[in-house]
């Protein structure tokens, strides 16, 4: 496990190369495979997904392993970990350590993620780090901070600014809609509160005045076309990461440790964002990565929520969510029966056996799905089978929630106050 | 009188390139002088100053002659304009007809100026734009909005963001000193309300989405090594020409005009602004420009708050205003008492004069002074006399008025509020 911050610390200072493709070199010197990993885009030609390995050494992070997983259960005092801990799904970190040895010390840290609305309706896969979010509040009682990037999509897409808000809101209510507590979690919208908040602007302008337009670009990829306001996104996507950044929740303390579980792509922001800490004399923030979950057609993408047959949507209706996986999920089977009563079928691409590792809690029966599948006794459309009736259930429950989530519970979380904890 | 508005847009999309040396040829094509005008720098090598007809060619805005001024007077109802705007300190503008036409139809308007805190005490030459502004105002009875641009100085100087915050607040009681109606006049500190507005993040989101980073590069000569706060800094200047940054003042409306009173190194900002403001379906702000008030050393420098010596100061004693006069304003002199008596004192080199055409107001007064000068009848010294007594009377019932300027005073001008107008 390489927890030595140092080490870190050299790697976040050496890999500024975001925006150029990951090239990995198999033993003869050639380019086996090419995954490219940015917040915009994620390309690998392999149905497993993308080499997740070679992206831990590409961005200088650290595995997740056995020894940290004991440890988090030691510190955190639970039986065991979330699912998408144990099974690899969040597997990456920076500086974890640092946070588990603050709750050794009693001293509470805060919880920051975040989302970018780009569709009225979000997918499944935007569920992942809310859940595994949600779990370690519960576990650690922390305040919790939820950015809405609405300012990103409007940068990038070509939507009017009334568009993103609408399309932020409806967002906001499918994060609530999972038993977020109002009492303890503060969600915003940028471009929203950063006309409510001169912490968030004080603190904006202490990064603005240490980072160089050329890192920027270096790091993001863009370019001198690009307008002003994808220049100014990474800035406004590292400022939460500072507890200076909610004097209203922090009482202007700025040194509240801050633990971000995000997508292994937003990384490229908080490299930049531990970059400049130091020089602040504010904290770095820790990380914990997810990988990508992945697209029905298979692991070699990520879901986009612009193409609705490339996810379940937490919208779909029971014959939506039957007739996509059904037509839509890559099967592992082997492509005669023969063939795959004889070498079993393939977990490690097949999307039903995938999305059943985020959404089957129960260990014993996932493993015995495996199982059943490797050794050729069970065929990709009984995994579905079980799958469509799991998820069913998922997105008509979430969409109860959702019906009851009104304008004033989404006006109250997004209200900038004190939460229940007192720093 | 150049007033079409179509001939002036083109100007405006044609000239981009502030940031080079604007570079004057002789009738033989040498280059005889060579002035360069950003809004950090001001160089000439004339001990006239600037040459103005130049640099209205260059940027491309026109000159206010005879006729502009005699509507003026017509459509604001006036027997005389300002001193300032007669004398030709306010030379040269961009669209002040739209806003006399507007006058007309009885249409109101708002002006917008402002300031960046350089030090802890203005000079003369900060009063200015303020003293003719607050004539605009009292003329036409509208809203006036201050901008103190703290980001700006934050960004460019080696200056922590608390000492930025107090300089910004000793300029405001400066200004507030100046007698500015607190029911009519809104005074912000950038990094203060663009926290408090989201008026303001979203009209300057609606701007940064329009203009790429190397058309910023271009219009003020930043290079890659430059931190992104000053990029976005002419950002930051351009929100307040809309109205739809101060919604708590317009209700809203975001066509509301807007007049800049301003010096004319501060152009290069309202070009920026007027280019995007067609694509936003806003108004271009109208301007009116300013020449550079002299350094006590000469016309050929701007005065600069960190030279003691280069200005008389706000705070400055009856004995300093003295000694620095006496001392350092450069003299319209001949060399010798016969040459002078022959061929006269040279008024536009003079800066005691200079100075008069700034704060004597009484026209007869000083068209006495310069007759006695130029026939060389009067020496700099006696006029050096005249401007000591005029400038002490000035500095000195200036710091009797910002004495009484309480911090709730301030605060009352700086609270985001609807202010007396009906919008």
């Amino acid at each position: 496990m390489k927890t030595d911050s140092t080490m870190e610390s050299k790697t976040d200072a050496l890999d500024t190369s975001i925006g150029k493709p990951l090239v990995a070199a198999d033993q003869n010197g050639q380019n086996a495979v090419e995954d490219f990993v940015d917040p915009w885009n994620v390309h690998t030609s392999s149905m497993k997904g993308v080499d997740y390995d070679k992206l831990i050494n590409k961005f200088g992070c650290s595995a997740i392993d056995d020894s940290l997983i004991e440890r988090f259960k030691r510190v955190a005092k639970v039986e065991e970990v979330h699912p998408l801990l144990r099974r690899g799904v969040f597997f990456s970190h920076r500086d974890l350590h640092v946070i588990l040895d603050c709750v050794e010390k009693g001293q509470k840290f805060y919880l920051y993620t975040g989302r970018g609305p780009s569709s009225d309706a979000m997918h499944l896969g935007h569920l992942i780090p809310f859940l595994f979010t949600k779990w370690l509040q519960e576990v650690f009682d922390v305040p919790l901070i939820i950015q809405i990037t609405d300012d990103e999509k409007y940068y990038w897409k070509s939507l009017s600014l009334e568009k993103v808000k609408e399309m932020a809101v409806e967002n906001i209510k499918d994060i609530i809609a999972m038993d977020f507590h109002p009492d303890k979690t503060f969600i915003f919208r940028n471009l929203e509160y950063m006309g409510q908040s001169v912490g968030f602007q004080e603190t904006l302008a202490r990064i603005q005045k240490l980072v160089t337009v050329s890192k920027i670009r270096g790091q993001f990829g863009f370019s001198d076309s690009d307008c002003m306001g994808k220049y100014s996104f990474p800035f406004n996507q590292a400022v939460p990461s500072f507890s200076s950044a909610f004097p209203q929740i922090f009482k202007g303390k700025t040194n509240v440790p801050c633990l971000i579980p995000c997508g292994i792509d937003q990384d490229p922001y908080f490299r930049m964002t531990r970059d400049v800490a130091p020089r602040l004399k504010f904290l770095k923030p820790a990380l914990v990565h997810s990988k990508f979950f992945p697209a029905l057609q298979g692991a070699n993408s990520k879901m986009s929520a612009s193409d609705p047959n490339s996810a379940i949507f937490l919208t779909d209706t029971h014959e939506e969510i039957k007739e996509k996986i059904n037509k839509y999920a890559y099967s592992g089977d082997r492509d005669t029966v023969k063939e795959h009563q004889e070498k079993g079928g393939d977990c490690s691409v097949d999307i039903a056996f995938q999305y059943l590792t985020y959404f089957e809690e129960n260990d014993e029966e996932l493993e015995k799905i495996r199982q059943n599948y490797s050794s050729g006794e069970m065929f990709s459309g009984q995994i579905k089978e079980i799958l469509i009736k799991k998820l069913t259930r998922v997105v008509l429950d979430h969409q109860t929630k959702k019906k009851s989530i009104t304008e004033d519970i989404v006006r109250g979380f997004m209200t900038p106050r004190q939460l229940v904890f007192d720093f």
